[in-house]
């Protein structure tokens, strides 16, 4: 059975030597309980991740849930592990006080979340589309739905979930056809199948608040015309319990490869009662707050599966003993090497680590973004919201595209082994396969970026960037052993732009261009950040072992990392510049009627 | 539930247009005969593989196998089809006349399994395997051995397994504890315990004839220490029929990621008969006969299941609604756009179907090889064992690496819809997921190519190689609309020998530098590889649509496919000549022991 550590070393690196954390609470109206907590909730996160969460991973890949007379019955110990969850206030610890929660800074949250994810994402995703639920209903919910639905989600004693997706549209939401009636009282009776619910029904909540999109009689046609609405599993009686059961319920379970922890519900609303969230057709917009929030998390899962795979393949190559070093015997008193000799055992290692080093440090740089757009000033909030909007599409999209190829690499480390379900290796690849997809594919996140985020405002969003990028290498390209870094980093930070600017002139002729372009564009974002954290992260490390340290492994460890994410990973972006700019005529050129014809003829 | 057409036409522009079937059968000795049955066999193949295969599939890996009483219970339909192959005489096709064989080119042989793989892959392995222990038996057996045992296998009544890995080794097969006891009557007895035994227990056939690597008593030590015997589930009886049960039998199935619907056995040797095959302690060399046989074999398995996953991606892209082309709507009348307008989605379509149909080009190529190899004159099986030897890593490892790139991206094509197991996308994932791991994984692939193949001989057989991409780069460049493919394949083509002697110089300052190169080198000259195939499938499409042609759509995508692939797959050897050029120290300089410090302190 695989094991999980949680990488307290690593996640105080990052906030603590990175990012400054406690400074960034400092300057946050809410911040100042979080330096005295930080330490605590690491810690406690830890150990409810670790001790919790990790033993029920694999069974509950095997047990997967059931339907039954419309119950779903999650996997054993799902639903005791969502009450410890509960009775350890963690649902509360993010929220606003206003309607119960502890009110600390967002950020903590994500930290939590990378341990979940690792140890355990199918049970993570119960929780996990809670918060969903919150921030829409918190940002566009009427007093009264807040203080009948979110005081209990922030509880944690009832859950959420996001209805979007039907059966003939995902990513076109302006074709949805379920329709919400208005009714005199001003509640809505809604009626419609939604797919691919995530913990659409289960038993680990007292009561489950769905987050639906319909369209009101009038509606206009496309996504102009969706309004979201709040629609829960039981109606809340007269002391705000869960009372009668709503006409909602789970039509079936959805077989998948990976995530089978998780209810993957059919939801049917049959004339379910609903109250709408926010204004009539400006569904989207409400959603948009739940999706980027998600995106984000989706992001998050990459990383997290990189890291308990990377933790499980770096015990089995130090292990395992097969061949000896081409450059011989390294463990010449045992039968063979172990495995952690051979240079491409060590790449698959690196690969891993750095992806997973790499990510945390992107994620919590966002997480600080995310916190001033919640709690900054009105100019904080503002800059950072930018900044958050151009990286968003990247944290999710670039980090389960490597969250995927790096699980694959763990697996690849233990051989045959790799693809025997008993070692959870081949869980954590199929697990991962999802994140590529939900809240909106790697192709979507792509378009996003380079084409809402990107060419919409002329790059001036990405300048601003850019810039940052550029500074940084300026100011430290001088210090001793960091031109090997500043050097590539600014060149290719450089080249972003131009590649930006040639894109945006081919887009002009020809809008095709941008999806022409997108998914490699947004890959070679993603290097490049990557690159501009890893050389902060060897700056760091190269001032702590010339100063002396107690702990110079870890810093020369974080130093070779870093070596290798330059020269190993960092010249991705060479394909991906080539790719994104080959133009949209060697996609467009072929009739869709002739790609079949070598097996339709 | 996916659906499956053989490729019959891009099969034959393989086979007639790109490789003159007819002419290479014309001069081999047993060739006469292929020129009038291909036909036949390939209408016959496909009618097999679409209508008995594709159906079973599905099933195969929802039931997978069990184990009750000792005893492999394989899928619903499973013993039925082997029935019917056994019945249309498959197994003898290109098995020697002198043991029951049709005598039929090897090549033919291969062309069917690319259909079975498509189909059906659990399946397939079942036959699939005797074709190894058939071609270990033929070329290193006694001719007692082969009247017993090879008679049966070719007539497919018996089938084989190949049984080498243990539980702590796999690679490393010098390691391996199982051992073989002299008996007084020539026999031996053996002992041991086998693991990932594929076909290794079933009831499709009347015997099992296991090839197993083992130990003699005095045997030196490590790999030339290493035995082949032959040891059948039953002994044949005076009759040659299965008679009494041998000691040998199934402990356990392994649960795997994918293959379901084949038994992954363990197999327990338990003073079991056997016979010994080829020499003593020669064992390693005569399983390398059926190693590299089944190397190409899995090379078949990543280029089947690519087009499988393409076919039915194609088909979902133009079926599915969704969005706007990014330049106007393409299907005004309907509700969305099919999503095979957007340029993304077509660019994981052609990498599909460049990889499937390139990959065709490379697979059937090093048919020919084979077909040299096994009937050629003695020159001529010297020069194409030595170029089949150098292609055999990059056919298996590149293929199968693509082989999974691209069935993922046939499951990205479906969205979220990919995830779920009844559209069957994942499990083309999932079945792909092993080509890369079993019959030696792509790092072991790998330093075959480079270490063994590539730079034992100084690089000369690739010279050869290499020349006659130079010479076909020289003859075609004058060509009409050919230099934009001669052009970068020619410089690639000489970058190839640089990029070798770049790497084998280093690599005498230190032998782990070819670890370090390795993988990043294979994909390279498998990217190459498929260039080549590629110019000249663009070469003769050209000369079709310049000549006028009744099929100008079908040569029309032929060269479409090949622009695509010059344009975006080919760029990627950007990538990995720089990896591969960046030297084992950022591979190497970091300590074992330090590679766990963000969780382990």
């Amino acid at each position: 059975m695989p094991t999980y550590k949680a990488p307290l070393r690593d996640i105080r690196f990052v906030m603590n030597e990175l990012l400054n954390f406690n400074g960034h609470y400092a300057a946050l109206p809410n911040g100042e309980e979080a330096i005295e907590v930080v330490d605590a909730i690491l810690e406690e996160g830890a150990k409810f991740a670790e001790n919790v969460l990790t033993p029920l991973n694999q069974i509950g890949d095997q047990q997967g849930c059931t339907l039954k007379d419309g119950k779903v019955i999650t996997p054993e110990g799902f639903k005791e592990a969502y009450q410890q969850y509960v009775d350890g206030g963690w649902p509360s610890m993010t929220q606003n006080p206003e309607y119960g929660g502890q009110g600390l800074p967002h950020s903590l949250g994500l930290t939590l979340n990378e341990m979940i994810c690792s140890s355990n994402l199918a049970w993570g995703m119960y929780p996990g589309l809670s918060h969903g639920a919150m921030s829409a209903l918190e940002h566009h919910g009427t007093e009264e739905l807040k203080q009948t639905y979110l005081t209990k989600l922030v509880e944690g004693r009832w859950t959420g979930t996001m209805c979007l997706t039907e059966p003939h549209c995902g990513t076109d939401l302006g074709l949805i056809k379920t329709k919400a009636l208005p009714q005199e009282d001003g509640s809505f009776k809604v009626t419609g199948t939604k797919i691919f619910i995530s913990a659409g029904e289960h038993e680990l909540s007292e009561n489950i608040v769905h987050l639906v999109l319909a369209k009101l009689p009038d509606a206009p046609e496309g996504s102009k015309g969706i309004s979201l609405f709040v629609i829960p599993k039981f109606m809340p009686d007269a002391q705000g319990e869960a009372g009668e059961r709503n006409a909602v319920s789970c039509g079936s379970l959805e077989h998948k490869m990976g995530i089978h922890g998780n209810s993957t519900c059919v939801m049917n609303f049959d004339n379910a009662t609903g109250f709408m969230v926010g204004q009539p057709n400006k569904g989207l917009a409400a959603m948009f707050t739940m999706m980027n929030a998600a995106r984000i998390g989706v992001g998050i899962q990459g990383q997290g599966l990189i890291e308990v795979s990377f933790q499980n393949a770096l015990a089995y190559a130090r292990d395992r003993l097969q061949m000896r070093a081409l450059s011989g015997a390294k463990a010449p008193e045992k039968a063979a090497d172990p495995i952690i000799v051979h240079p491409d055992v060590r790449r698959m290692l690196l690969t891993q680590k750095a992806f997973s080093e790499g990510g945390r440090a992107l994620i919590l740089y966002t997480a600080q973004l995310i916190d001033l757009v919640e709690a900054g000033s009105d100019e904080q909030k503002k800059e950072a919201d930018e900044i958050l909007g151009l990286l968003t599409p990247i944290v999710k999209a670039f980090l389960t595209e490597v969250g995927f190829e790096a699980t694959n690499e763990g697996l690849q480390v233990f051989g045959g082994h790799g693809f025997i379900q008993e070692w959870g290796m081949e869980q954590f690849v199929r697990d991962a396969r999802i994140t590529r997809l939900y809240e909106g594919t790697t192709g979507i996140q792509a378009l996003d970026l380079l084409g809402r985020k990107v060419l919409m405002n002329q790059g001036e969003t990405l300048r601003k960037f850019t810039k940052q990028i550029h500074k940084y290498c300026q100011a430290a390209e001088a210090k001793e052993g960091m031109s090997q870094f500043t050097q590539p980093l600014a060149e290719l930070n450089k080249e972003w732009g131009e590649l930006t600017m040639k894109i945006g002139m081919s887009a002009m002729q020809n809008r095709d261009e941008v999806g022409a372009a997108s998914v490699d564009y947004l890959m070679y974002a993603g290097y490049v950040l990557l690159g501009y954290f890893w050389a902060q992260m060897a700056e760091i490390a190269q001032q702590k072992l010339a100063e002396g340290t107690n702990e110079a492994a870890f810093y020369q460890a974080k130093l070779d990392t870093a070596v290798f994410y330059f020269k190993r990973l960092l010249p991705r972006t060479k394909t991906h510049a080539t790719a994104m700019t080959a133009g949209v005529d060697s996609l467009a050129r072929m009739d869709a009627d002739a790609f079949g014809l070598g097996f339709e003829i």
